[in-house]
């Protein structure tokens, strides 16, 4: 298996670090010991751990009023796998790369002997009729799948099943939807109407589904339509699954809700009503800000965490929520963004294994609200830093994968062998 | 048919305006004739509308702040009921009184004596486990139907039965249930466990439901539970009326969501899945806030109406939602913030009866924004206080109910027969 | 003067609605006679009422997941004058255009040229920090009046100063400043550090402002930049305009406030403090939607302008807000949607003049609530649209603006005129 | 000095954990030690380190739908201080209450006596014009210092002037003043009259004020006021610290502000401008919820002590904020809640005392937005529990303080001694 990064690199940069992590994580096993629990446990469950990384998210983001391009971006699908596979080397957390077409479109052997040198695998497959393309046929500006005209709304299941296709050849095992659909004014479009050619298109793109495959669709509160959106809501959501059938699954968004909704409370549901597909994961502090995973509020990924280590742990049926990360990165190194964004959300997983459950439940029964959050508290506040460098360490990554990754100078080189593409920076507004 | 204010002084209050009433009417007759729609349709329409009073709404609501009494204050079910008779006497669109128990606990004959003295009627009857009462046996203080315990849960379902039969003798057809079930803390409930002890204790309740009555279930959002609530929107509570039947369906307090919530597309997918019960009606500008219908987003109110009427005019298979105020009136005489309330929630049936449905529906298929947009607003811009005047003075009402409320003296009268109750101005905090 | 529409279409136009526009004028204007309002005195002031447009407006918008360009978009700066010349034409309501330097950058004198021959002139100046050019020399991605090097902010003082000197020559009088400067992730800026860097570099600005100029800071709660802005708020704001001195202003876009917040009592707030520079009109559901005034919130638009008038009619000192709307029009023409957002500011203006101020007073001296409420919402729900048609009619544009504007056929031509520009349908995300 | 609990009991409680304790903060030290932290500053810091208890969170709160009292609940303020008494003997980290007036009104020596018999001190007094007292001459119904009727300002104006009094009698050095005033419907007050009579009668009690004292002012965006509220945020806020002059500050109440907000870039901008008065410190996930400090997003309490440590370190002129809780306890045992709030207030400052600033401040520079707030995180992730503990311990508090509390049997006792208060049960609405 090749490696982007030299080895020598990164042993170097954990020679380093090793024996303060080995301090680290023997006083946080004597902790945890003192506490009932097995640091070892943990630990397995933090290596088996695994968040796939979007192949847009390695170039660099940008907002409608500008975009600022980073050094030595991706020039496409291949420069992209190659920093995806800096990104599991180093944090062991990322084995599968999810793709975007058209963007990531090429021939799929390609697709697959570029990821396969890496040891690397392909997530859900995402579409896209929310942009038109410069070949396309007929334009998404006032819909797509849930377009007026039935000629648009073909088109668009068509590019759905074009997805599938590819995705089969390069063995992805889900569809992932999500669309721009919706209105910019009150009376723009009927919504009733509107849902049921949604609903319709969908149904079109279910049938062609293979039978292991899954689908999934996400909700999103507004953006791009600022009135109404087709799919806006957890409601919405499930309603589409439960209409598509047993294949069909919702995905949440963690920047995806309105103001102030409790999304831990969502992800419940979901999983109770067995329709929970699984997450694109980042941090939003105003709207879909798809901001680092954690960065703006890391108590709310531990208790969406803490609902999926319940229902891991009690065994709920057909649980397997698909993990992935889906950010924009403006301001940083999209890899290193990407390498913490995994770990941070690692880290949410590693924290709720240590919830005391026995001692929730009783809790919980006994209508003690105090001891039932300090039990939740006492879980989050342990810094579970050295099980997740160990996890690293332990499978031949970084324990610090920034300043390994700083080290190697692969941003330098990429600049180099990347010649840079025309600034965004003009804007839409 | 008795009144509670003395017919003349109606007569007199409207023969002030008459004359401009009826030179109003006959410019806007003009107008929307030119425009293709026969006023006295819209008149006819208007006249038969009807928006249920809830009981508690007469009296002086407040906050956990404080709450400052106004004068002459209903001090039992059957001050309630004279209340309600002024509001419907003067502006004859509110024919029935919905009832909240245990607050209206009385005798059944009594009660339906008292209302058909004025010509009132009974609307849906609403449960109370939210707060407690001096002979209780055990407390709602962690919640009712969905309380940890068994036996909370079988008082709290008990207690809605009672008011099933209650409702049965006073001819009643629904029940509302909303319940303040919830948690302050992360980790205090067991979100799945919590709906589904909900969901038994409301199938209990379901069962004992006569064949011609409906369930209504109510979202809402906080409050209050400050950081999760069992039936927490309408996603939830769509799930709730699926699971229960077909005699349970959704209510909609417009001041229930979270910020910027898009509440008109809620009540079409409502409708469309055949869920949708009713009505709360009121206003809000940050949260339940329970202000006078209208008073701060009247164009809101307009499209939900426009969703209504939409359903109404294309005949959706057993589409029958119940409408009901529910305000809480801090700095207003009640009874004039009711009246003014039904009638703006009338206002907006009305204006949304005057949207060119035809033009708007060529529209939307064209992808016509602007037109769409500017066909609801020539509705709603136009101003239907003409129509709803002729609809209140046609059928006995007043023109202007304020106006010929104040003239009557009511107030002060009751302000003499309705010693003060003590100040609930210590607050709770 | 030119006009790009000929003026026998637009009288052709006009003479099959003239008609009817006169009964309705007739018919309130002896409505409003009841009411004791003589309906021409509203009529002059409506006829006075001006709101410049942006040049950026007339071209399509996007978001930062598509933008779908429309027909005949204008390519330059000199096509942008003349889609504001049509605006004009058929409104007469916008006399001035804003420019935004570098994107209107041309020859001062060919600018005022192909102003006047509209009879256009040129409302304030608008610089961009916010996104890089091709030929800059130091990027903003990091900032820039408050970036933490000194030349970058250097770079952003000359631009603002190069944006006066443009607008000096051509006629304007105030330059409008908003930046994207702020942080996505907690810690990444010093806030302090970056506001005092902000307010030195406003300080140069400021210096160089011509005696009879205005300088105009908008704030802004987020986007582009997602934790933090550097001027998030109208506090901030007046705090910038008081460091400054006289000149400096704050203004306000009405779709940049967090959810729920009462922005016209920040209105009023920025009045009484002497601080109101002008707007930003448009209107928003969720954040900077940047949709079409008084689509989405009609009503807060005209209790804006209830404050506006207040203050009007009161002589505050020194009180003379700048009018200008600030869209993005995604799906529909822009020129449709410039005509009837102006319409619909100036609807606002023209309800809030009919507004029974005395009466208003004594409700609240009286505390009156609901029939203080009610004297607002009786201006509100008249009809105004009589009053907006003749303003037009009589200063020779359309009274159906729309409906002239696509008998004319004028963005049909453009589309021959004007070849399509390359389709920004890629998206940045 | 006297303790409530038995001190044996206490030192019981801790033998139990004094051996875990030292060997986690051993390891804590080291860590610590690897980073250039010597732990026994932190612990100094953390010592010193105090938050003043409202004397109203002591009892059970709750909304307007109900009040459900617990067991023992405080009769008078006496009770109240013997509770305070517990939550300082047991955290040693509230010295201080803060009384309500007039619901802690009593003679002043005798408070003065009740308090220091357990070394209790008096914080910031607090006056109450939200809501009216039985032998109260003119309502606050419609207002306070706001009111349009100037004797209601007078009474209000004297009854912050007797607050004043009491509190100098009994050592305390600041007033806070918050009030409800506002509007619940458009219209209902002129803003700009009403915010000029604030102003004038908050002068008239600034007059009154010691010179040693300070001048405390609330912003809160709404409630009890569901339309507008005087003191809507921290802008009017700042404006009225400034009218007022160098004695008057602005608080800020962590639950007080719109959704999505910056709070802690607003007590940047407080300090910056020399008006940060301190905190109200709580939690909300919606509104004022007012839950326990930290209970929701404890990262949001860390950013806004990363201000604090950063104004404290750097020597800001004039920087002395007050700490003071104010929560509503609906589900807990009040004592357990303050106790645990206490201490978490106490962790998000010994957290943030962790930030290596010299290296933020290189990273802010350098704008490596990445490592400034891995930063933050690196002090946020770290698990100060053994510092806090220790701090307690050393002082002679409880190292456990929920478990030393229950075993003491305190509750139990005060619930024999505190015959039950009548239910609140039944609601306002």
């Amino acid at each position: 298996m090749e490696m982007m990064i030299d080895a020598d690199a990164v042993e170097a940069s954990n020679a380093a670090r090793e024996r303060a992590l080995r301090a680290d994580y023997a006083a946080l096993g004597e902790q945890l010991d003192r506490r009932g629990i097995a640091i070892a446990e943990i630990l397995d469950k933090a290596e088996a751990f695994a968040v796939a990384i979007p192949s847009w998210g390695v170039g660099t983001g940008g907002t409608r009023f500008a975009r600022f391009p980073g050094e030595g971006e991706p020039r496409d699908v291949f420069d992209k796998i190659e920093d995806c596979a800096v990104i599991q080397q180093l944090t062991r957390a990322t084995p599968t790369v999810s793709l975007h077409i058209p963007w990531d479109k090429a021939d799929p052997r390609r697709l697959k002997q570029a990821a396969s040198r890496f040891g690397l695998g392909f997530d859900a497959m995402n579409s896209n009729t929310f942009s038109d393309t410069a070949d396309q046929k007929l334009s998404y500006k006032f819909g797509s799948l849930s377009h007026a005209d039935a000629a648009v709304r073909r088109q668009a299941v068509d590019h759905n099943i074009e997805c599938i296709e590819i995705g089969r050849e390069i063995g992805s095992k889900a569809l992932t939807v999500w669309i721009g659909d919706g209105s910019n004014f009150p009376g723009q479009v009927n919504f009733a109407q509107a849902f049921t050619r949604y609903l319709d298109s969908m149904k079109a793109i279910y049938a062609q589904l293979p039978p292991d495959w899954r689908l999934f669709t996400e909700h999103k509160m507004y953006e791009p339509a600022f009135y109404s959106t087709v799919v806006q809501d957890w409601g919405t959501n499930y309603i589409i699954a439960r209409e598509l059938g047993p294949k069909a699954f919702c995905l949440v968004d963690l920047g995806h809700h309105a103001p102030n909704v409790n999304i831990e409370m969502i992800v419940s549901r979901l999983i109770q009503f067995g329709k929970l597909g699984g997450f694109h994961f980042n941090d939003s502090k105003y709207g879909d800000d798809d901001l680092d995973a954690g960065s703006i509020d890391p108590y709310r990924l531990f208790l969406v965490f803490n609902e999926l280590v319940e229902a891991e742990l009690s065994g709920v049926d057909g649980f397997n929520p698909a993990h992935m990360l889906d950010q924009s990165h403006n301001v940083t190194d999209p890899i290193e963004s990407l390498m913490l964004s995994a770990v941070e959300v690692q880290r949410a997983y590693a924290a709720a294994l240590l919830v005391d459950r026995k001692a929730l439940a009783a809790f919980q029964d006994g209508n003690d609200a105090l001891m039932a959050t300090q039990t939740l508290k006492a879980a989050y506040r342990t810094d579970v830093e050295p099980i997740l460098a160990m996890a690293r360490f332990n499978r031949g990554g970084a324990i610090d994968p920034v300043a390994a990754y700083r080290a190697s100078g692969y941003r330098r080189k990429a600049a180099v062998e990347r010649p840079a593409v025309a600034s965004g920076g003009g804007g839409i507004v």
